[in-house]
């Protein structure tokens, strides 16, 4: 009797399913950064280990890199090095190609390549599948080959695997992540130590956590593709990076740290992915989280994602997400995955986005909000701010109060609201005569109930 | 080109590899307890997603049960229920048995038997995991079957496979685990409010936390089982139960409670797993762990396990280890896992016990430890007893003595040293004209360094 083949899985159809009887399995790897090389030597160094657990060696048979002189922290034989990367990617007798360039060109042209000559492909890439999963998902299953990504999204902390195979059984309503260490080390060092942003920045430079050009962390970029694969996979459905609205933390300010901390909180930058009776969302904003939330004690540049379903509850993944050896980790379990995938003649479970929900736009999501307005100080004030409130919906929680000679601070804490009522209410208390500024709107995540 | 047949993956050989196209696959619960009824009332209601997930519906053709007319949390047409479980366990037509009985007789038998008929296995059995995965693996291996039971360990958290695939490519060299509910309420009762032992199991009853006969949990049963089925994943090698060195949280008492605190530290029962030099070892017993480190809190019911690996660094999984619901969830997504594989006409990677690694016996384990001792209160005390400390190669790292009258608490914490070196201190302090009594020995786990 032979198998069948299903919609979510299929034996390889066509293409070399691997090597001969005893053969190596042939790797080639593009790029060799500091995770490219930290691949490299552990591929050597486990050698024996991995192919015991793959049931086949595995074999670098290439390594494509831009400057073959290029110094690197790894040695490599010179004759594996190659500035052609399409001619490595699309050789024949390759099996599993390891991207770890990043960017979506030529990385996304490479892998295109060598998933369609039937290639499996393990990549750390998180821009590329945040930009377009659905082409790289088809292309694979075109072919029957392998597309696995664990590394793009928080370094070594196994989480797409858990979301697409050990919670395929359960309903996930919410993802909420700390996915982008620059900024979790920028926002404790404010916290911790009273630094100011500019500071903190320094020092996560210093000490090799942020990049030179730090763009793509502080304002929220990476954490925004990683939750576009995060939403993807825990919500059975196709959502791109320019479907998850995006703040970075350039506007958290000293004042904010302060009043978290008077309200009993912390303040993250948090990918935050939600499923409602109207569709799923993905949202990538600083937040305000309680010091009791399991996330709140996530320091320096760890990564941590909690996640809650019907049935499991609430689970919380937590680890180094970035670095040569996390990333070097998840890649290679990934290798493993698709090396025993080779030789049984079979590949993993597809992209599976058969739920198709709605994508809703920021408007439409619901939390809490922190919002702190700088206003006159004198009698008749507060009664005009509350009724602003009001007038859109939105229910107060906690209102606190603190005078500094002529004007005051009004703290005002909401219920639930939906993000398009408090935007309607914040425009107005900008218009209002005792209301000097709107010094800071906040969002409040992570609590009971909510 | 026909795929190869791989040590650690095989196609299935020679039994009916799934349903004909289109039609369902074939469930069979054996058991119908609190889980069993979570899993029956998921498979249900989730009908839909589990259908498009794995690529074609499951339908469940048989549950057993020991009292057909018993109550049960779930409405189950009478024509399901059956007091045969070895019929429904090797009925031709079952794809899948979804074992949810526990301890090892009958489970063991009809697990083997539905093997041996070459059908898959989903199991929540941690006893029977723990007794002899050997002997299920190898059923499972001879018939092409799939075995899997994330259930087993720590409910709804996803551990197994993050450690036999997303850590494949990666060196686990230790795992530090809170794995048992029942204790963990019962010391943090005892930690966070000042309970006694007695009254703390109490509560834990009064909540359903505790059985009525606690002595697996309290006892360190329960715990021991997990740590074998860990270990054994964890470092490629087959560790069962006797293996596995074992105290229980019956002799921690409200001094130790207090003295934790004192040293900046709170006590976990703790499943360890390591690798050394000379093999790996497994143990559960009560330990003090510093309250910076990210298991200190883990509070009431809740499960954690930090995995430490040589590329990765350290890893938390963080959830509800016990329950209906999560420990459902995890049987649906093996069950998902099973089914897919299943239509694919493969299997997962099969136990990977290649490695062989020797099994320490407790005696060799390395780490530091608390002694409390009672000793006459006058000069001349201290110093035989550092002498004894030293004769065994034993290196104090702290001393605190406290009169009280006539006697003296002399509380010593000591840097890294074997247990026999230990444990033939403490026997020789036991000896000593000025200690009155050991009252309390306690290893120190999850130090820096350590």
């Amino acid at each position: 009797m032979s198998p069948r083949t299903a919609g979510s899985l299929a034996p390889l159809a066509g293409q070399d399913p691997g090597p001969a009887d005893g053969g190596p399995l042939k790797v080639a790897l593009l790029g060799c950064g500091a995770v490219g090389a930290e691949v490299f030597r552990q591929l050597r160094e486990q050698e024996g280990d991995l192919a015991a657990r793959i049931g086949a060696p595995l074999e670098v048979v290439g390594v494509a890199v831009r400057d073959t002189a290029a110094p690197r922290g790894v040695k490599i034989d010179g004759s594996l090095l190659t500035t052609d990367a399409m001619a490595l990617a699309t050789r024949p007798d390759v099996d599993i190609v390891v991207e770890v360039i990043g960017g979506i060109e030529p990385a996304r042209s490479l892998l295109l390549a060598a998933l369609a000559a039937g290639t499996s492909v393990v990549t750390a890439n998180k821009a590329l599948l945040a930009a377009d999963s659905a082409t790289m998902h088809a292309a694979a299953r075109g072919s029957g080959a392998d597309l696995y990504y664990e590394a793009s999204v928080a370094g070594a902390i196994p989480l797409l695997r858990p979301l697409r195979e050990s919670l395929a059984g359960d309903a996930v309503h919410r993802v909420l992540g700390i996915v982008n260490g620059t900024t979790n080390f920028i926002l404790d060092r404010m916290d911790s130590a009273g630094t100011g942003l500019h500071a903190a920045l320094d020092e996560a430079q210093a000490l090799g956590y942020a990049e030179a050009d730090p763009t793509a962390d502080v304002q929220g970029f990476d954490a925004a593709a990683k939750a576009a694969i995060l939403a993807s996979i825990a919500f059975h459905t196709e959502v791109r990076l320019d479907q998850v609205y995006r703040e970075g933390i350039t506007e958290v300010t000293e004042a904010d740290i302060a009043s978290a901390r008077a309200l009993g909180c912390v303040i993250k930058l948090l990918a935050i992915c939600e499923r409602s009776d109207g569709g799923i969302s993905a949202r990538v904003h600083p937040a305000m989280i309680p010091r009791m939330h399991p996330l709140a004690a996530v320091r320096e540049a760890y990564n941590a994602v909690f996640v809650e379903a019907d049935a499991a509850g609430r689970l919380m993944f937590y680890g180094a997400g970035a670095g040569g050896g996390p990333t070097a980790s998840a890649v290679l379990g990934d290798i493993v995955t698709v090396g025993r995938n080779r030789l049984a003649g079979t590949r993993g479970p597809d992209a599976s986005t058969y739920a198709g929900l709605p994508v809703l736009p920021i408007s439409a999501a619901r939390t809490s909000y922190y919002v702190a307005l700088d206003v006159a100080d004198r009698p008749g004030v507060l009664a005009p701010v509350a009724e602003a409130f009001a007038r859109h919906g939105v229910s107060i929680r906690a209102v606190r109060q603190e005078g500094r000679g002529d004007d005051a601070n009004l703290v005002i804490v909401t219920h639930i609201a939906q993000e398009a009522e408090l935007a309607a209410t914040v425009a107005e208390l900008g218009t209002m005569e005792p209301v000097r500024a709107v010094d800071s709107v906040l969002r409040v995540e992570g609590e009971e109930g909510a």
